[in-house]
């Protein structure tokens, strides 16, 4: 009775699957290669018999973040944060005034953040991102993002989410696929909207991370945000995170600048069928045209391998029917 | 029409895993207080409306590997794994003659690691462990499980997994939880057998870490096991590690030395109802008896917070129906 139960069960669960992947899975996005080329990938490693057909538990799809998934330009999310962190913090931290950096950022806002090294960043992530608990920082990030504003579209960055990446999601999840997030981001950032804006689940999102202390105060155990990075998911961190954590070879990965590079190559280099994709900021009207000259983003060698790897470029000026949310 | 199906579908689904629920889900315990406690704490958290209900998404449960899941005793199973490489390997590496440690485990065998230290542990770790990636450290962990056996009980080491505990995890994912394996371990030791023999996937192994190195080879990527240890997964690190990859407090966590101190208490001291266990050996007939005073899996602290935190005691020899699968 059990086993006839679930056999029904899971029959109905199929039946309603391939229901939903016969609808128009990807409705924001033109008739064109990109389309083509995700839904000709999803059906070859989904169809049972396919040669390429892969178990579900193995369909594995990791996107990057920034520009991927939501708006990166004029600068990552995360920096207008630290802006509005330090400006916040800065009554509290006379300090800083002392230091030419901070203060820069304390008078000049985003402008006091141009050019700064990467040693700066991490100055500046220190100073405004540690001593609280990951709960407390997810929480001041979630209130933040309620009422930040994007300076160009003025709207909540939470709503500056490409739809057609958030279809292509979907449609994954649809097919079986779990989706990850590999962020250079800060991981505690990115899980404080992830679940709700991409639904994507804490154990999913991966990212730049920064130390955490445990300590026991009065019997009870805490965890604290130090004022370091401990480590940079970015570049070959993003390969080596994904080994680390996932402990699978992706199925698929989803790009737009070199920071991807080494997540692509270790995603389709693998063997068997896979999809690497690169989105392609093309479209300066409903959002920005950017690649080798730009600062945030840059996507130069990953182009010029593209070709050779067999990855998709999405030109999103042509490809999107939509862009935002 | 669509909506009906799933409808339908999911009720099905759901009076399977209540069918399931009901019948008698831990039949290797006794009717004794550890096997009431999972229960108890099972219903509470799973039954909808309840003051302690918790949603699926959020029902993780982290268990310790060695001395838990797994017999750890008269040393890990890692242990015996080293000292087979460094057998295997030593005709290869000449260069082992000159060093004291080495040339004791190749000639005493497990005799030659009693009393090392844990930096001498980390140096034999590092000279069998490394030059090869992920992929061929877990084959190569594979195939020697497929033939290594035990001393005492003259079985694989692979079937000295405990019953109980395989049921409770059954028990957990059969009410929605996601099992989590985090161990002092190496990780990808753990992923080597972890699917085949708990049904637990890689991306659900959280372990000690080797540090891995990212190469192009001719425009391949690739990811090679450095000789050198990353990350310790033990004590502290357990919690630091389940905020860092999973990202939610777990509400269960299960343990049996003190090493697991720490999860347990950032486990059971969240809030809300939790579930604290710990497996205590004290059956020398069947398995073994050990606590405050074993070198390998010592219960002493956790032992004593044990009443004040609220946690359970297994009791091995009483509780137990069966020890091995």
């Amino acid at each position: 009775m059990k086993r006839t139960l679930l056999a029904l069960a899971l029959t109905l669960v199929g039946a309603f699957a391939a229901v939903a992947q016969q609808s128009n899975p990807l409705p924001s996005w033109s008739d064109g290669p990109s389309k083509r080329a995700i839904i000709s990938f999803v059906e070859a490693v989904t169809k049972p018999g396919s040669t390429d057909f892969v178990p579900p538990a193995e369909r594995i799809a990791t996107f990057d973040n920034d520009g991927c998934l939501w708006v990166e330009q004029p600068i990552y999310t995360q920096a207008f944060f630290i802006v509005d962190r330090m400006k916040a913090l800065a009554p509290s931290r006379p300090e800083w005034k002392s230091n030419t950096l901070f203060s820069a950022v304390i008078e000049k806002g985003l402008a006091g953040l141009s050019g700064v090294s990467e040693h700066d960043l991490a100055e500046l992530v220190a100073a405004t991102h540690g001593g609280m608990t990951p709960a407390d920082f997810r929480a001041l990030v979630s209130d933040w993002l309620a009422t930040a504003r994007h300076p160009r579209f003025n709207r909540p960055f939470t709503e500056l989410v490409y739809q057609p990446m958030l279809e292509i999601l979907d449609y994954l999840r649809a097919n079986g696929f779990k989706t990850y997030i590999v962020s250079g981001g800060g991981v505690e950032f990115v899980r404080a909207y992830a679940e709700r804006v991409y639904g994507i689940p804490p154990e999913q999102v991966i990212g730049s991370r920064a130390k955490v202390a445990f300590e026991t105060k009065d019997g009870r155990a805490t965890l604290t945000r130090q004022g370091s990075i401990e480590f940079i998911d970015d570049k070959a961190g993003k390969a080596i995170a994904i080994e680390h954590i996932i402990g699978r070879r992706p199925l698929a990965a989803f790009g737009n600048s070199d920071g991807d590079l080494e997540m692509l190559q270790w995603t389709t280099q693998a063997g068997g069928r896979r999809l690497g994709m690169i989105v392609h900021h093309t479209d300066d009207v409903r959002e920005y045209a950017y690649d080798r000259e730009s600062s945030v983003g840059r996507l130069a060698r990953a182009l010029d391998q593209a070709p050779k790897e067999g990855w998709t470029i999405v030109d999103m000026k042509s490809e999107w029917n939509v862009v935002f949310k």
